[in-house]
């Protein structure tokens, strides 16, 4: 009986423990919209970026549709209009809005949208209280995944208002107070060696993990070597003043296509005035730091980079095994993720082992994005999460500046169209042995 | 001497007239603000569509721009970047900020564009107050010219709104408080009757006219009759249900393209709900009022349906000459303009004289918008105003339920392209005798 | 019973008259086929272009179709398919194949229409020969009809010749036999006053004209000037050298962003090399002749140039009038019609009165195409013919190098869109008095 | 001596049969004209289909420019005007003629082209019989790569000349002598059971691979099962039947909106008559075998019906491996390649062994087109033949009944973007162990 009292105990600081977990991510989104003017809310510049309003209420209607309706009996629909309206792309679940047209949302306000937070925050705060145990061992998977769901979409808020304040000439500041980040020289470039063998790749054991670092399974590498730290603006502008926007042997073909479609003559966000080179930043435009990773890239600069110095980019096996030999950790000290607050990518401190795997810039990779073998979508809406986009897009390691800490892994698998630029993107060096 | 004193007081009268009548037309666009949401001044739903933000700022950047800074000279420029965001098309004064873009500017916040407004307005009463009479006569064409053109944009605030509002799903009403207009029957269709002969158009005398109604010029018309009242929803649902819209000997052929690749079946804004027709208003979704004009058909349509009746357009010319021969007056008491505040066209109350010349809906004419005999673009930027748009498009006449009464009159051309449907435009026929 | 038989002799020399003339014209369409190779036969180089190959089958459809189908019951099809592949754009009668992709029909052959036309000109010669008087009253105008249509795609076979081999890096000459025209100085340039009045403007009488010609009506004038000849390869250059291509203030606004989404900076097929312009002729590359007409520009180019030399285009009314007042007449010697085998413009031989309104370039107008006052469109499917095209196009005059002399007249009036550059067009400047 | 004469002859003879394969590959191009019309040779229906003129005028630019101008001194450039027009993509040797434009040359004529490949050849032949041993061993690599390269093309003028008499409403045969393949029951489906470890996969030894199939390599594969033959006609109708073009669940996201855009709704080529189905072959229009292989499906259309039977598409390495395993043999008798004469799949004969891995259809793999571990591009413009394509496509294995038998083996990498369909492009399932 002692023994039950006391299970019952654990049960009920589990679910405190779950409950505060829910609310601190929760609140993290909200503290991303502190510095922003209600007008900021519905900017959308692009079909791929929404705007900020819209990202705040989709993570809420993933709480409430996947979570609370089928769970939670007593739970009202808070707006009947929103499972259109916030419903991203869940075909299987209904209709979703034109994505195109977020940005002609004016309505639900942002005020009706804090509601919505607010009325989702609080049943979800009883279901995690109170759910049977038969509930939530159905919940409890759910809520974790719309928690990390509700990291992404934290991550991609700074990305959309980057690319949406970089369209006003008045170049607003998301954050006024960002302080520029320290001035210091890039180490001198190193490499890690891999010798050739079989490794394991992919996610096992406890700990979440998204539907696509599954199953662990076994990958033979050859012997290669990967880049101790990114690629630096001063290392990519050389490849600038060499003519590599102009001279199409460095491009793949479809790379060179677009360079030419798109007028591409450096990154994103880079700005030449008077033969100075400045950067958009969260912080508003400031002068491109030599020292700092090159971010804003897409795959295509990425891979013609790496054509052009003479080497490659990483397949995902390889990074993900160099992370591992190194033993590379998100939480170590002076890792440049969300939670350091530059919000742009900093020059490496120190020097010798492989550093910044985590952190500053998504590393593009060689690999295409596809399922590992022996993935399967799960059942249900939820397996529209990650499967039906493996096509067409790359593989991204490692996360950035704008990645929450507690999110990213050595397994993790971000994916892009190979001529975006809009995320914190940037290249890791690597070379057969 | 006591002469002298009285013309000066004369003048100090004249001036504080138009002072006036500045604030009372700028107060007129604030008060058409004020059932707005901060989130609804900033959407654009197209590129013809601007964001009313935009609209309050570019009105104010006018009366800055060609008024204030060559005629003040202690008027300080309120903020040096905004004469390229709010430069609407005056391509021999700057390089306009791109209309595609005007929905990305989230800065300046609408405070600060209200701010703008209270500066310029402070520094344009002061100008009206204390301007030498140099300076005035130079001044006041430029005065009038701008208020007329801020009372275009206060029916573009209206048109605009309405397009961004039907593109949310969840119909906003843009006055709650806006009361569905009186249900009465269409009165029969009539003739009036034009004989054949030279005849006056265009603008001559006092008061103001924009320079594309002018010169007055001779134009010889044959015999023709101008219908009296313009065609009813009831009306042209017989032409939908006659298959109107699957027939293309009644289209133009551009029509008919237009009509296959936009999907056309119906006039813009009405939706087929469980056999009912419903059209979305400024007051929110109503049933259709069989009696009211037909409102936002483009010109094909208007065109289609005059051919499908065995009838016409009225020529540009036409309607005009009809409008003196009726003596029609725009202040004339159930005319249903902007200052009704029906914001939709009403079923004719009358029967007998020709009736709604003015307001309900824009006429389209069958008179593509050219210069008249004798025209002159004015020197200077203004003479970007109307000129360079004589290209493309058809002429509408007589004002809809979202024009001011003092804005309109018979000599004013609207212009539209002959695909536009946002405007309040419908149809009035015509034909040869 | 002589007189009968006199009756009836005239009837069959008028026979024989209509059958030699049907002759001709048929025959003058395979004449320009004659230096065509089989490959030549199938280009397509964008959707405004026809296939050589598609011409000459789409006219003889059109007396299949119109004439032979109705009139003749024991004319058998020559090919049920060809009704969907012939048919231009008559909607009422079936519907047509792509017009985009008449290049992509190498089947039927050449020699197959070849038959195709050899069939269709037996049964016509055979129904004119023998149809009776009924029949032959419904006939003639069909007939009459079918050889101005025919005539048409003559001059269309050579423009889209002409478009066709100018995309072609080895620009093949249509003719190589076509000898440079005279080089001679152009006239200085005068007026032909016109006093203001009513004048009448369209066709009417005998003779054939088409139905948007039609009917002749009064026209009420303001005094003006029209110039003597068209504008000058010599005064164009003067307007690109003072920079007119990168100047917006003497473009209309569609103009302006038409040269910037096309690239403009010279009319249509002139290339610049070494310093010297050349121009693109049905005879191969030519160095550009100052005195000859400028050709190939746009309504866009030949309205800014008109604003740039402070002058404007003629109204369509205008231009007649004057060719009334002068008593111009395309059939006067020297001038330079297709028959001249110029196919090309000219410098103009004589000083003095109006020269070059028929011939060298189809003139644009100041005038939109639209209906004259009156204007019905005929019955049945040949209602499609010139009707429905009056929407967003301009009226051009005066026939040029490339139309058949016997098919222009002074109530002519061709039309297309104000950006299009592959006809013959050209400019004649005309001012207010 | 002796020694010295025989390895003389032998050298002659080792040249003789080089000049004998030369000339039998050179010859099955000329042979695949045959049936052609003259206008048939210049027909272009989308950018990816050249015209034939084309085809047959690059594949002798690839001799003349990579092997004749470097290493045959007399050699005089057959027309200077053709290295531009017939350059494909080699963007580090010149400036491509635009691909989308190859149908606008009407000239050369085809005869023309026809002299050049006779002058090449002969040229070739040459250099062939009398190289010195010092060019010769610069000469025979590219040489082999010249012939298999030749041979790529003769595939496309197959498919490329189906695309455009697809589009031809007459649906031209391309061969009228072509018989329908024998109607037999397609074998019960069966699985070749792979276990997992260790395999090599890619082109090693003697006989010719393209860089792309290099270098051989170590892959760790999980076990699996490959399916014993093709998706039937049969087995996808049942996927239409049961809307598989309706439900967005079994597709990729990409490809639901490819469907949606394009308005899939059944394979390329499908048309449904009075509820039978028929599909377009170079035969002309022929009634769907149900027993033949699926075929002209996408990578989207494979996919998604993978995914509706609950398997999956083959990894590249498993397809090989597959082949490695049973021995497959594209010479083995019954296969269906080019020389099979069929050119449209054909139901498998046997049961048993595993089918059909070589012709019929080629098979699209879950691989992204990616670079083998270890691959370099060669230096040169020859290094842009594989290398730069490397990115958005997937591999395809097997050829096709278009593809020559002495053309294909296992290591064999064709590759096409995922919405392509004018291929012989079917499916084969696998599944996991």
């Amino acid at each position: 009986m002692a023994e039950a009292q006391s299970a019952a105990r654990r049960a009920v600081a589990e679910r405190e423990d779950v409950a505060r977990h829910y609310r601190k991510v929760r609140q993290a989104t909200e503290a991303l919209c502190e510095p922003l003017a209600t007008e900021d809310y519905g900017l959308q510049t692009m079909p791929d970026v929404s705007p900020v309003k819209w990202h705040i209420a989709h993570t809420s209607w993933f709480f409430e549709t996947f979570i609370l309706l089928p769970n939670l009996r007593t739970y009202p629909v808070f707006d009947p209009a929103f499972d259109h309206l916030f419903n991203s792309y869940y075909l299987t679940h209904g209709t979703p809005f034109l994505r195109a047209q977020r940005g002609f949302l004016s309505r639900p306000t942002v005020a009706r949208v804090q509601d919505y937070r607010r009325a989702v925050d609080d049943a979800m705060l009883a279901l995690i209280a109170h759910a049977d145990s038969t509930t939530w061992r159905r919940v409890e998977p759910l809520l974790e995944l719309g928690l990390n769901h509700e990291q992404q979409h934290q991550e991609l808020i700074l990305t959309d208002l980057k690319h949406a304040f970089a369209h006003n000439p008045l170049w607003p500041a998301y954050r006024s107070d960002l302080r520029s980040p320290p001035l210091r020289d890039a180490p001198p470039q190193g490499w890690c060696e891999l010798a050739d063998g079989l490794i394991e790749c992919g996610h096992a054991g406890p700990g979440f993990a998204y539907d696509n670092e599954q199953p662990r399974h076994r990958v033979w590498l050859g012997a290669c070597a990967i880049a101790q730290r990114p690629v630096t603006n001063a290392e990519y502008l050389e490849f600038i003043d060499d003519g590599g926007y102009r001279e199409p042997r460095w491009w793949l073909s479809e790379g060179w296509s677009t360079l030419l479609d798109e007028g591409w003559r450096s990154p994103l966000y880079w700005q030449r005035r008077d033969d100075e080179w400045w950067q958009f930043t969260l912080g508003g435009m400031r002068p491109l730091d030599p020292a700092a990773p090159v971010c804003h890239v897409s795959h295509f600069e990425a891979d013609a980079f790496a054509a052009w110095a003479g080497q490659r980019l990483p397949r995902e096996a390889e990074w993900e095994a160099c992370a591992q030999q190194v033993g590379a950790d998100p939480r170590a000290a002076g890792t440049n993720l969300r939670d350091a607050d530059h919000l742009q990518p900093v020059a490496a401190a120190a020097v010798g082992a492989p550093n910044q795997l985590f952190g500053d810039v998504w590393e593009w990779t060689a690999s295409p994005y596809i399922a590992y073998p022996g993935f399967r979508r799960p059942d249900g809406p939820v397996g529209e999460y990650n499967g039906k986009f493996m096509s067409g897009q790359l593989v991204l390691r490692g996360g950035s500046c704008a990645t929450p800490a507690d999110h990213i892994r050595a397994s993790y698998r971000n994916f892009f169209h190979p001529g975006d630029r809009w995320q914190f993107s940037g290249i890791r060096l690597a070379e057969d042995r």
